[in-house]
């Protein structure tokens, strides 16, 4: 054990240097400007992952970006872990919001700022270098692969089809993730649910080309007012989604597990005012932690149309666009809402418009099985390190692949994050705390004694 | 007579050309960095004053645009005829949309195709080459003034103060305006009452940054979602406006007025066909022409939040926009209607976001008697050249300084337009039929002639 965190304590300071190198690269998978970035990014993590001390290390070209794989096989007959992380980072801007910029990383009070920090090139760091630890200080107590992809902010749509036909070479007894958050340094937690996602974007067309508001106003539906009472027509007065269909899947949690929930503190008060509002909006019925974690959700991404730049131009534009999404809970199927909430859009479009919407990407909810030795080795990791039984939650976000990795490769996913809610992910000003960095280096070898231990095969 | 029909019919094929050069300038005054275009826009005008005859012209330097004044005294006993219009043209955006550029002209079919060849470059160019035919052949009836402002597309700010403080530099019997559409070719029509305008933009702001959507959506109010609510809040499903005491002034038309106004054709199948809808959508109870004419309106222009980028973002914002504008008829007050809707946006906001809104500019609601000299003598002008009555019409948009000069000046004024609506004002390719165009500088000298003839000065 002292070996290890010799090791992490004397090399602290190199590991924050080579993450903020990494961070340097923008690898921002939604803009085709990047495409070249991307594949820098990717020979950045191969090169890490070999000096790691992976025995090899491979990158896979794909119709998108590309997956960068890599393995150390110390004993066939040992279990072997899978971890899983992405490379590629959201878009940036609004950039004007960042106090410094998005690919300068920046060390203040104690956090890293960069697009990405947390979400997830730090938190792939830290398995890259709790992984070089243990090779390093011979504490290795699995097999180890790494899949670092490029699209999961895209919706990973190439991941699949590797993963499917790749069954063998990715073949482990656990896949780990690092993307998601706990609920504090003082308060371990351990998600283990995830939403599963919607999200596609509509537009709808008036006229055939933009008017005068002035000629035309009053006379000619315009496509920005339908639009707004489409969306406005989505959830009743009591937050409640109108879809109809929307909610037949949706598996309700018991009591038991409700009051389970409930353990984690909420300060209300706090979280409104972290968020600069006044008040707090949701289902009716169910508690923040409960709208965020149990119950699906629909949101609009973004909305467009007219004219939107400066000063004043009166026209009865002929195209209003939004994206909006969709947050599932088990056993919501994507493909099912996806195509329950495009066909309604159809259907309450007015006969004075056309509606014409298209999927962008969308994955499964997924629960992790509280009772498996995945979960109960992570668990006990976070308890050493920590010193406090990690709290047992359902993340709101959504990480598509979970549900895929049971699927094809047939083990449990543990969703061992050590990000903060308050980290800024998809918004200006992203970081993660070095304490949370560091506090993951330290944990994630207990995790790999703990499983080598519980599993079966150990 | 004859001389003057000849002067055109020689020199057509140079006023085209010279049309086209000012057809170049894009002088958007939305946009600041536009602002050296102003300029040279503003001295292309008065050049062309010069060249066409008048005794002096200047420009008048404002807070924002200048303003170009010019003049042509004959004799303090004639009446004196203001003409009107402004060399400022709209944004010309979505520029993809346009078959050429905005601002490269270009004649195609018999029309001329370029940002402001019908609003209101090309309609100003008929008074200016109506003015040098008279100068040339001697025949001038009236004195003549022009003021031809850059700012009547941002709601002419600067206007107001100028009239109102050189009330005597302006003094004349009449206001004469080209700047408004004819039904078409064969039936010519006279805009006898325009709308008044309310124009605002609104913000509506939820949490204090960008969030994550999944770990936040279903909890904190989107401000997206409230906008599209507001937005769609503000017709019911009548089509009429819900703002409390939005209707309260205006004055309806007696059925005479309403019989009258009818005799205008209208196509419905052709309308609808022209614009790709399938159905029209409007105010119950009233007609098309009614409801573009008479009738109040309220359009949305424009709307904007979140990720509008390539791709898919799941953010919940912090922010969304819209642009709000009302087409008011007698005797609604621009003011009062503005003070109304803004009101009303903060009075239905929920308490999970803040409203910010501000007017961006306005207009008063004008209409010209049928029984004055001024507008007698256009009909006449009109039947002249056309070989029909004119129809007199409700126009459905705005010029806000139809009311200012009124006010200012004490005299009436005349709507003389000769575009079409179909002329794609405020939209991609728009154009002016040149044959409108010629009709226009054929027409105007039968209205100095008729006008001399029927004012008591005359």
């Amino acid at each position: 054990m002292q070996a290890w965190k010799e090791y992490q304590e004397v090399n602290k300071g190199r590991f924050l240097q080579e993450l903020t190198e990494l961070l340097r690269i923008p690898s921002v998978s939604a803009r085709s400007e990047h495409k070249p970035d991307m594949q820098t990014c990717a020979k950045a993590v191969r090169t890490a992952l070999l000096e790691a001390g992976a025995d090899k290390a491979t990158i896979f070209a794909t119709d998108g970006h590309p997956i960068v794989y890599a393995e150390k096989i110390i004993d066939p007959a040992k279990p072997t872990i899978l971890v899983y992380g992405h490379y590629d980072v959201q878009p940036a801007d609004p950039l004007e919001l960042w106090h410094s910029g998005p690919f300068e990383p920046v060390v203040k009070d104690g956090k890293l700022f960069a697009r990405g920090s947390a979400d997830d090139k730090g938190q792939v760091y830290m398995h890259v270098k709790a992984f070089e630890t243990m090779v390093k200080t011979g504490t290795l107590a699995c097999n180890v692969k790494f899949i670092v992809e490029g699209e999961e902010e895209i919706g990973s749509p190439n991941l699949g089809k590797f993963v499917e036909s790749r069954a063998a070479l990715l073949a482990c007894d656990v896949v780990l993730i690092s993307d998601t958050s706990m609920l504090s340094l003082d308060t371990p937690s351990i998600d283990v649910g995830l939403r599963g996602l919607t999200y596609i974007e509509v537009a709808v067309t008036g006229p055939d080309r933009d008017l005068h508001s002035g000629v035309y106003g009053g006379a000619v539906g315009n496509p920005i007012t339908t639009l707004a009472e489409m969306i406005a027509s989505l959830h009743d007065k009591h937050g409640r989604i109108t879809i109809p269909g929307f909610y037949d899947d949706v598996r309700e949690l018991p009591a038991t597990e409700r009051a389970e929930l409930a353990r984690a503190p909420f300060d209300e008060a706090a979280y409104k005012k972290d968020l600069g509002v006044k008040a707090l909006w949701g289902e009716e019925g169910y508690s923040t932690n409960e709208r965020t974690g149990i119950r699906p959700t629909l949101e609009v991404n973004g909305i467009w149309g007219g004219y939107t730049g400066e000063g004043a131009k009166t026209v009865l534009p002929s195209k209003a666009f939004a994206k909006i999404s969709c947050r599932l809970v088990p056993d919501q199927g994507s493909a099912k809402i996806t195509k329950l909430l495009i066909d309604h859009l159809h259907k309450i479009a007015p006969p004075y418009v056309t509606v014409e919407a298209h999927e962008h990407h969308g994955g499964e909810p997924y629960v992790t099985p509280v009772d498996s030795a995945a979960f109960k080795a992570a668990s006990k990791a976070m308890e050493t390190t920590f010193g406090k039984t990690p709290i047992p939650m359902r993340g709101g976000g959504s990480i598509p692949i979970t549900a895929l990795f049971e699927r094809a490769l047939g083990v449990k996913v543990v969703l061992l994050g050590f990000g903060l809610d308050s980290d800024n992910l998809h918004s200006p000003n992203e970081k993660f705390d070095l304490a949370n960095f560091y506090k993951g280096i330290e944990t994630i070898p207990y995790f790999h004694r703990f499983f080598a231990e519980m599993h079966p095969h150990g």
